[in-house]
């Protein structure tokens, strides 16, 4: 959920339960006796309208603000409205997202940890790799990474029972006396079959920690973000927790995440004190970054394959956007010019046939009912081409959209271990320059062995994944392409008996 | 053939047997010692290369001229380029047309009759409704339009064994030593069995013919013009002989024109000598324009059904105009971007499935070849869809514009009528002032009998070609439209096997 720009929308395409909010760009003086309003650069206008825009500023003025004078924003059902524009304006992602909840900012508890978080800035941002290539395992061993070589190679320890969650219910609440609105939803767990409620905000804030905690290993796909494709709230809603039903459904197969204090407290807390509790020992957690290597388990050390890996997720991303650049273009046009032209030649055919039903010549029955039935049909082919996306390019389409997340995520956790390789390269001369112990390069040793398990694991899962995930995609693709052609087939094949002369 | 533009190509298309000629639009002087070439405006330039264009003026000298100063134009198989120049230039479209064969000029045979042809000239030309209302039929009786009442009303005496031809064998021949080069077809009557030959240029020839003699009462469709869609000459000729056999067929079919001196000569002409005597007998017939309307031979008089048919006629031209967008523009896209995105798609599906196989993960061949067959079966369809036109949709546009021909015709069929019902009201005045005889009063009141006879006929043989003809386009239409998404379907379906997981 970096993306900034997911909250500003067109101003046509506003719905009932989102409240508009607007920033200023340029200052206006209000003409008096106009019902004009005075506003300046940079300040935040609510209740906006339509046409001029009519608009309360910050100081709770009301009156009228040329629309070209201000940019629209959407604050959605989850109040994070707030919480990205700090992060678009001050650069500060964590600021005080977490304040409303009651919860300490999620920025100060991480301590140190947060400055070689990866993730967010790269090296040159002042990490040195000794730190996680030299910090200690913590003492006790929950949450430690056990890696196993499997079939395939290094694979995590997968759980006996996996995990699946179920998202339902979508309910709107609201607090202050209505003022603020959201959605919750209900999540059960396969594992306690118990419902626990979560609002869009929650989901963020678990993204949020799992990318501070398993960024540099794992990828973590982005939390579905705010693109709106139906008008109506219900629509919305109904997209929203799709998508978050596939995220989560993602996250419980990942035998690190699923089985996580993090992922198991968002889906079984209790009651309101544990969640609490939970939130903050998660906020506070410091093995997070690049130190979660130190929690990895190796049986052995290993071949490095960072090469193999940044090639082969370098091309499978080109592959995936080649295929949503194509398959979106392809959309487009099954639902936009190709419908249009079909109803148009179905109008044509019926146009005719009304024509010449009027010639009043005998005997030209059968050609006109043809021709209108030709008519007919085409405009019925017209709507089921542009249902038809809908259908089998969508399944095949969020399914590379997903793994084109997951891919962003690989490039950073291979800088990660392509530092960590360099680094231990240069183990002999840190040693000669007495600025690191034989024992620190025995260390350093073992813990890039842990991290290029830890890499194989997490490739090998994806690999597998990526097989199940495209293997279905592709069935339920080709299922509906064939079902469609049916249709059309039977469709056309019941005009020929018309046009029998 | 008035059109004056269907010599002018794209500079770009020229294939081997036209010669390319050029017309001059600013005078340009030639640099001395620069192989360059001076020319006037207007001036027609021949033997016209590439680039800078080299070229022949009419006084025979070659040299370069810049591409822009000239417009080029192309010189067909059958020499009529000079001819449509004339047309142009000078708007004496008979001009020295036929002189070439040795025979009179077309327009100095037709004496005053030319005058009143209406399909030329409207009436405000100087013609004068009286001419043919009163003018007396031809002593003899052969060429008699004989008009029968048959069930759907007023019908054309149809011959007791329908007519066809058979048009084959074009061959290219020469003359004046290789210099001239045209395409000679066979056509072989089915009446008499025996091939004869002709030139386009004698198609055009009968085509004028048939609209100065019919070209008031009958619907007479253009011949085929030079639209260019092949780039090859075999493309070409056969294109073009197909096209001829349509407009043959049709004219076999008209009861009319079928029976006529001229088109009989034209399909069983015996030798050079009997063509030649034919075709002089017919450029100086006198029964031409309106002045065909004295040799119709009506049972009685009858109700005039101008408006009703002026009314269908312009409805169903717009409907044909609607018909030949829609599908031309769907033409575009069947063959343009549209297999262009299927092959993109097929690609895609392709590329991913090369990438699969470089992660060397084990397993994944069902889901690779899934992908490869996928994107080879999108690559088929892409060439499938960009066929299919020509298959389906071809016989549909090619019949709406014969259709859109024909119905060309008629503003001036019913324009003549018109004027000659508004004539007839005035006959009581006319009679008053003198100007008319009682005898001419009842002469011009039959007349206008016969001429909505005459209309009725042809309107119903349209009807009945019009209902044959759109029965049969649209059987071919959807058997291809169904065989086609069948075909797409049986690809797909196959492809569902291989992804079963």
């Amino acid at each position: 959920m970096t993306s900034g720009d997911r909250n500003l929308f067109n101003y046509s395409s506003f719905f009932l339960f989102v409240a508009v909010q607007a920033q200023v760009l340029y200052d206006f003086t209000a003409e008096p006796e106009n019902n004009e309003l005075s506003v300046r650069q940079g300040e935040m206008l609510s209740n906006v309208g339509g046409g001029w825009i009519e608009a309360q500023n910050s100081s709770g003025q009301t009156g009228l603000v040329p629309e070209g004078y201000v940019q629209v924003t959407v604050e959605d059902d989850d109040g994070e409205w707030d919480d990205n524009w700090d992060d678009q304006s001050m650069g500060a992602y964590h600021g005080n997202k977490l304040d409303e909840e009651g919860g300490a900012s999620g920025q100060s508890v991480h301590g140190p940890s947060v400055k070689i978080s990866l993730n967010k800035f790269t090296f040159s941002k002042g990490a040195s790799p000794e730190v996680f290539l030299l910090a200690k395992p913590p003492a006790n061993s929950t949450g430690r990474l056990p890696v196993y070589v499997g079939e395939v190679g290094p694979i995590w320890l997968y759980p006996m029972a996996p995990l699946d969650c179920v998202i339902a219910h979508p309910k709107k609440e609201s607090k202050l006396y209505g003022l603020k609105s959201f959605i919750e939803y209900q999540i059960t767990p396969s594992s306690t079959n118990r419902p626990v409620n979560h609002r869009y905000k929650h989901f963020d804030w678990l993204y949020e920690r799992l990318m501070d905690k398993f960024g540099s290993a794992l990828a973590i796909p982005s939390l579905p973000d705010k693109q709106v494709t139906g008008r109506f709230e219900d629509d919305f809603i109904r997209m929203r927790m799709e998508q978050l039903q596939s995220w989560m459904t993602r996250m419980c197969r990942h035998p690190i995440v699923s089985q996580s204090d993090v992922f198991q407290l968002f889906l079984t807390y209790r009651d309101e004190k544990e969640w609490k509790a939970g939130k903050r020992k998660a906020e506070r957690d410091e093995t997070v970054g690049p130190l979660i290597f130190s929690v990895v388990e190796p049986e052995a050390a290993d071949e490095q394959k960072c090469e193999h890996y940044s090639r082969f997720t370098k091309s499978m991303e080109d592959g995936v956007r080649e295929l949503l650049t194509i398959g979106h273009r392809h959309w487009k046009r099954c639902t936009g010019p190709l419908p249009k032209e079909y109803k148009q030649i179905g109008h044509a055919f019926r146009n005719l046939s009304t024509v010449f039903t009027s010639s009043k010549y005998a005997g030209e029955e059968t050609l006109t009912d043809a021709l209108t039935a030709t008519g007919r049909t085409f405009e019925d082919i017209a709507d089921m081409f542009a249902q038809q996306p809908q259908k089998d390019l969508n399944v095949l389409l969020e399914t590379n959209s997903e793994y084109k997340s997951m891919l962003g995520c690989f490039p950073e956790i291979i800088a990660v271990h392509k530092v960590a390789i360099e680094k231990v390269k240069e183990t002999d001369r840190l040693v000669s320059a007495g600025k690191i112990s034989n024992n620190d390069r025995k260390c350093m040793n073992e813990r890039l062995g842990s991290m290029s398990y830890s890499l194989q694991a997490e490739m090998n899962h994806f690999h597998s994944n990526r097989i199940y995930d495209y293997n279905r995609a592709m069935q339920v693709y080709l299922e509906q392409q064939a079902t469609f052609y049916q249709q059309v087939c039977a469709f056309v094949r019941l005009l020929t008996h018309f046009s029998v002369s």
